[in-house]
């Protein structure tokens, strides 16, 4: 795709465009603001799949009643320091947020804290929970399913979703976050690589034939995203599946799949406070040793090891001088809604 | 390798052979007990590579004093739900069953229990403690750093431990048990193949040119294990090890791979007591319906669609019948010991 197709839109004007589309469609202020903040964001940290590219689907299901802009989250039981709420199909991001800080306040009370979300909608990007509980001192473990988009390993159908997994330790204000989904590439990746006819960095999936391929179109096609590690990405896609809906009462990715959208989902939300541990007072220095370790490695090529969450501190840096690079037949649709 | 250089070695004969060991270099009776059951119980479900072939090194490890026989966990801190435990560098097997139990008993009492360990030994196979936890109604999250054995995505050095992370889920006597080290494959099956001149089933490493590649002898030679996933094994590696490190007080992977052994390992244990959730009742019949679509996947080649956990029960079955296979050699090792 030639950079002409690209656009750099400031972060404010972004923000202020999805601001007044919530609006549009009904948002009160304070959510408007807040869901117009997390789109913004994962937009500025370089997860354009989870941002600015999603934003037009994300409206289409408030206009189909899939997403119900007023909807919040209600405890339904509690026990110990677990919680499980119904999300009442309320904005995934919001409740998704609201989770967080729930299960960060259940942390506090109790050391570790679990927040179980039923009938929620797509988080977005996972690693924005994660940035927000490593951030206020949390360590932090969250996933989601999803609707079936990826096969089991040894398996042709897509059966499993690729259930987004997120981890969060704090690092002052370059925590460590690690937001991975169970494919080798999230959906998103390869929609985009398409959209740009180009190849996949390593093999994602399979073609029609059966055989390992970049092609991202062909993938598509075949419905065939590769697992990450083959087996081991398919096995703990089925785990975490599991634990989502078990933990939250709400529907496995079997029962989602049953939709013609996706959703309906299941999240998990598990934080540490780490200031109540013995050692606490040891942990930021644990942290830098551990990641100087890091960095010391020898690169197989030009440039540095970095840790997970790091090419998002630099991406945001580059995004808020010069602007959101935006396909800029996404950033029209969105300007037209 | 020829079938004749394959052993099979009765349950009882084996486990009697490591109990006579074990009381050899001065395990306690109910220890040597405890810990000959777990050594037997992973090589019956099939984990040979930890079970009967690393015994001859446990051995070794109990004899330089660096597994100690008669030391057991001490409770260091606790905050709510989570206690952190000295494991006082004890037989890692058996400071690994006692806070798998201990998870559980906090999860009897807060829904969610963590239990963090520092200062143990390798717990060998990781996946005992899920089914142990599965099998008593429990879901189980538990992890273990190791000593450096994997460069980083993009790095040659060794500078990540491959760190196995387990997780459980209760279905009666089948529990669901992903046990994944963060490497494509652990280092002992790369060793396993090694000895029987095997190529791996799929690339596991970097040959000494940098290319990927299934030899093993060629990955031993590097040193250059494959990060599962690539970059997503690569950096749940390095949080792993920061949660362990973090919520146990005790050794990263960089610290313990400043040793001449792997010793004095970080773990983490997380246990969930489902009974206790607003759906329980519903619960079976979940772990059903998700497992039975699985099942109902469309296999790519002949052959079912397995879920995790569900080969070891096979292997128990057809090793508790013909005997354990065991490399001859090895079987010889041991019964020199």
């Amino acid at each position: 795709m030639a950079m002409s197709d690209i656009v750099l839109i400031p972060y404010r004007d972004m923000e202020r465009e999805f601001h007044r589309i919530l609006l549009k469609y009904h948002f009160s202020p304070a959510k408007a603001e807040e869901c117009a903040h997390v789109f913004t964001e994962n937009s500025l940290d370089g997860v354009l799949t989870h941002g600015v590219n999603r934003f037009s689907r994300f409206i289409r299901y408030v206009k189909q009643g899939l997403v119900r802009v007023d909807a919040e989250p209600v405890l339904s039981h509690r026990v110990g320091s677990i919680e499980q709420w119904d999300g009442c199909l309320g904005p995934g991001p919001l409740n998704a947020l609201r989770c967080t800080g729930r299960a960060m306040e259940l942390a506090r009370e109790h050391g570790m804290g679990c927040v179980a979300l039923s009938n929620t909608n797509h988080w977005m990007r996972g690693g924005y929970y994660g940035w927000k509980a490593a951030k206020a001192g949390f360590a932090f473990i969250g996933w989601t399913n999803t609707t079936s988009n990826m096969p089991a390993w040894g398996a042709t159908d897509p059966r499993l979703g690729n259930n987004p997994l997120v981890l969060g330790f704090p690092n002052g204000e370059t925590p460590v976050v690690l937001d991975m989904a169970m494919s080798q590439f999230s959906y998103g990746t390869v929609e985009l690589h398409d959209r740009r006819n180009q190849p996949l960095p390593m093999p994602g999936g399979f073609d029609a034939h059966g055989a390992l391929t970049s092609d991202a179109s062909a993938i598509l096609d075949s419905r065939r995203l590769l697992p990450a590690g083959y087996w081991k990405g398919s096995g703990l896609a089925l785990l975490l599946d599991l634990l989502a809906a078990a933990l939250s009462g709400g529907l496995p990715t079997v029962e989602i799949s049953k939709r013609e959208q996706e959703y309906g989902l299941s999240q998990v939300f598990v934080a540490c406070d780490i200031s109540q541990l013995g050692n606490h007072t040891r942990i930021a220095a644990l942290v830098s040793s551990v990641l100087d370790n890091l960095h010391h490695s020898n690169p197989d090529a030009a440039g540095q090891v970095l840790y997970p969450g790091e090419g998002v501190t630099r991406a945001r840096v580059e995004n808020l001088s010069r602007g959101i690079p935006v396909d800029a037949s996404i950033w029209q649709e969105v300007l037209s809604l």
